[in-house]
């Protein structure tokens, strides 16, 4: 029963054995996790699909699996399409599909504990007409079936460094004790990792890439807590930390202390809060405040420590790619490379420098066709030698004690296409319109997006993917609420961009069968006061520090000023670090950073 | 009792006589419109303010009219700020000053024919807290106490031109018949009066500047209609031109015709139907079906005749303009001119050509400051002389059989100062840059307004109004759903652009008491397919043909895209008009037109 085929067939039969008619299998964990832990990938057991983002449907007589734009090929290789339908947000959401295929009255399943009750709550009104309806169910069919199912991380909880967080965690619980008073509430249930991880000041390794650690925390209007996480967890050093107005109290020993809150209200927020902690708060006698989880926004926008350390964290992280890419150069062109091992080089020149606790996800190392598979990993069957032409395409980052990087660098090995050498223009071009864009505070994401696709729309090519994410310090490298895309109704959208908050700048462009593009770069908010400003100005700091392929850019598609962007942005990296490096990789660097106009460009 | 101190105190006094705290006095109509009869004009008649968008809020002890950045200005200048507090929207809605300065238990009154059910329930909501609510009246105290209140508009309505529309109104019904019974619903209510001018194919003269006529109509799900008007304008011609499938009623029959609705589902949209008609249907025993006026779409995505239309009308109205502006070039520097009579003469070149059926709204014809208040309009008393130097705006439009036109230009009078010369510049580089994008379809306009401001960001300039409104077919200068702006929330941005719709593309600048300039030219939006495109492409063709004063422009300060857009456009105007101009005119043209780089740039 190891291959999905036999694992489907199990699941019907199990859910036909307790009554159900479907059952729902989300890619995510109690806390609404984008990245959840060994234990929680049910859907890539299920299915065999293990992209970051997805949610399969299984009925009796069908099965859909829902997952986005980042996935078209991967999701198609990875699972069986003679057993599944697969779907495709925003344009295909589950909800029709489930509704549409349905018996009538149906009893489809659900975990509780890995849906929102808003989800439950739209699912279920997309049901009605079909007289089909969700049912709750106590224990997850998927774990009885997945009998080799992992044990959670019983990796520790250590207390992150006060120099580095910026802010104690007591100052942190007094300011949104306060923020919950203000609204009324008199205590909040905290679910998100990476809010706890920066409200506690700890960071763990319970879930791969994202330094956080899993648990609970219920935070009192008095600025008191209580840390639900494993026993094995709770050292006398992290008890030290917390200190006493933070008590602790098993992983398991949420849903009985909200039983306690009878009376009391308690703030949800609605897209972080699992449908079982809504009912139990309900089922104590408490009301519900829903709003939007207090931790998320002083999260986003860093304070000075956190901007100190994202700057330090980024020319470290931009030495060991700068060394990476000075390696690639010399070796590539030999042949004998592929992606794994090109992958495996780049983490090594990253552990070099000693810092470094993590990958901040898995590195997407993909050479010529692969790189159109936007968020491919190699593995060993896919793993394509990187010779003797193509585009190169790493998207990698670091979790550093001090900050998360995010980049992508897109590189020529041997001679480029001129459709290669022109899409990477046009994307280089929105990317620098990105970067040097003065806007005025208020300004929201949506409204940016344009900025870095415009030169792309006017060849009549374009990319499905968003154009910015938040990035955490020392957490996710996908952090809310900010965010620079194009569908309507995207998250985070509409989030005025304010100072402090740290964004990803990455456009692309993907030719499905040829190659794949994408110049991803940090940027930082900041306040940009000009004289002559009439309006208070915002912009953006570019922190990646790493060379742009200059072989890939065709200087006569260019402005002045974009060139001058290049240019400066160049020197930057050349100043950054040739003097970290030894003779050969400084005039490597030296002519990786030229000027457009110099020699060298018109060399490559 | 002719001043607004006197009518404010007189409000009082018979809201107080009839148990009521407080008034709401919106402008606008039973039709939610926004240009209205001056029947409907009773916030003017209260406050003093003219403007074209506002709400007035009455309380004992205090009164707040609100209204949005075009008319900041304006606004403090014509009401008396002794007795009006003023608020600015967005930033400042109605509701929570209401809210605040609501004695505990206040009953505010309202007129239910003048305010949506959405405005009412959103307002009552803000209201609970003090214990206050609203209160709707059967008879408008306004009226009681506006003796002098004209009568409605008795003006005919005439058949439209199937050649000018494009699609006989048994067509256009029956095809919305068929999307009622798609939602379905028995009937649909339209208020609209853009609406129903379109879907009947009739147009009037019951607002200034909009060729509606004052009706409701109920669309039934089979294609049959009932028109409700004053009966003068039943005429045997109007009966013949609906056909029999279209009866007519009395105006105010929409009530009694709604009561016999018993047991239908009834379609009307939530933000065009005044409440007094929603209790109608409620209290007839019909369901509500909340849904988009059906008219809305298909009137905003003209069809090839409509199409066709509108640029002709562009080619009439750009030679009006253009003679205009020689003239204008020959007499402003002699002096003698003024704002009025300079807006005179531009509407006597209007009228020459012959087809011109009404301005599409009040001229703004504003010299130097007055340029600044956005929405201006010169009377005698703010009229000012256009001399000696000076920045000279005109924004205005006209009313055509076969279009609606909205154009605005900005001239220099004597020496432009050089930061009007960059300002300037700065605005016309964010009009080519929405006039020139290419985007998928989908975009919506919000997505665009970006590129209009990016410039003028850059150097911490930008201006307090949306970039693009929507324009009908030889009905409303302003016409939805369509639009491209800023502000989070603002109805439109959200929609798509779609081809055959038109938009304005109007960026500006204001520098308070010193000048205006804004640059707006119609689009329509239209497929743009070319070789190599990956995604189906949309684009904006210009539609209005009038020169874009070169000597208010910096050439060192555009790309050479951005000015070989601009010598293209005026190549445009010149083959457009210079065979309809005499020699002088074709001289004065071809120098207005000749390319930026030609020796008369730098000459001027």
């Amino acid at each position: 029963m190891t291959e999905p085929a036999g694992r489907l067939a199990a699941l019907r039969a199990l859910l036909a054995d307790r009554g159900l008619d479907g059952f729902l299998v989300p890619l995510t964990d109690a806390h609404m996790s984008e990245y959840v832990g060994a234990e929680a990938r049910r859907l890539e057991w299920l299915t065999g699909f293990d992209g970051s983002a997805g949610t399969a449907a299984v009925l009796p007589h069908a099965a859909a699996l829902v997952t986005d734009g980042r996935y078209s090929l991967q999701v198609r290789r990875q699972v069986d399409m003679a057993l599944w339908t697969v779907r495709e947000l925003p344009a295909e959401p589950l909800g029709p599909w489930l509704a549409a295929e349905a018996p009538e009255g149906a009893r489809i399943g659900y975990d509780p504990w890995l849906h929102t009750r808003a989800f439950v709550e739209e699912t279920e009104a997309l049901l009605a007409p079909r007289g089909a309806r969700l049912v709750a169910v106590s224990e997850n069919p998927v774990d009885a079936l997945w009998t080799d199912r992992p044990r959670p991380s019983d990796a520790p909880a250590r207390p992150h460094d006060l120099a580095l967080a910026g802010c104690s965690s007591a100052e942190k619980r007094a300011r949104l004790a306060e923020a919950l008073r203000a609204e009324g509430a008199d205590a909040a249930v905290i679910t998100a990792l990476d809010s706890i991880a920066w409200l506690f000041n700890i960071r763990g390794a319970d879930v791969p890439r994202t330094p956080v650690v899993r648990a609970f925390a219920l935070l009192l209007a008095d600025g008191r807590a209580t840390l639900f996480l494993d026993e094995a967890k709770a050292t006398p050093e992290l008890r030290a930390h917390l200190g006493p107005e933070v008590s602790l109290a098993p992983y398991g020993g949420l849903a009985p202390a909200l039983a306690a809150l009878g009376g009391r209200r308690v703030a949800l927020d609605p897209s972080l809060t699992a449908a079982a902690i809504a009912e139990a708060v309900e089922a104590a006698g408490a009301a519900i405040r829903w709003m939007r989880d207090p931790c998320v926004l002083p999260k986003a926008t860093k304070n000075a420590a956190e901007i100190a350390g994202a700057r330090a964290a980024h020319l470290r992280d931009g030495l060991a790619l700068t060394r990476f890419l000075a390696w690639f150069d010399t070796e590539a062109p030999r042949g004998g490379l592929d992606e794994l091992s090109a992958a495996a080089q780049l983490e090594a020149f990253r552990r070099e420098l000693g810092a470094l606790c993590d990958l901040s996800f898995d590195t997407i190392s993909a050479f010529g066709p692969n790189g159109a598979i936007v968020h491919y990993r190699a593995t060993p069957a896919t793993c394509r030698a990187i010779a003797p032409d193509g585009l190169y395409l790493v998207d990698s980052g670091g979790q550093y004690p001090d900050g998360t990087t995010d980049v992508t660098r897109t590189v020529a090995v041997g001679r480029p296409p001129p459709e290669a050498v022109r899409a990477f223009t046009l994307v280089l071009k929105g990317h620098i319109a990105l970067a040097t864009v003065r806007f005025p505070r208020g300004t929201r994401g949506g409204q940016l997006d344009a900025l870095a696709r415009m030169h792309l729309w006017s060849a009549g090519l374009d990319y499905a993917h968003g154009t910015g994410h938040g990035v955490g310090s020392f957490l996710s490298v996908h952090e809310g609420p900010q965010r620079i895309a194009a569908a309507a109704g995207a998250p985070g959208i509409e989030e005025p961009l304010r100072p402090g908050m740290i964004l990803s700048n990455e456009p692309g462009f993907y030719r499905a069968g040829a190659f794949g593009i994408r110049i991803e770069n940090l940027v930082l908010v900041v306040e940009d006061p000009q004289p002559g400003d009439e309006r208070e100005m915002l912009a953006f700091e570019t922190l990646t520090l790493a060379p742009i392929d200059r072989r890939l850019i065709d200087p006569a598609l260019l402005t002045p000023a974009e060139a001058a962007w290049l240019d400066a942005y160049h020197a930057r990296v050349f100043a950054a670090h040739s003097g970290a490096l030894d003779a050969a990789g400084r005039a490597w660097l030296a002519a990786a950073t030229a000027p457009l106009a110099a020699p060298a460009a018109r060399a490559a």
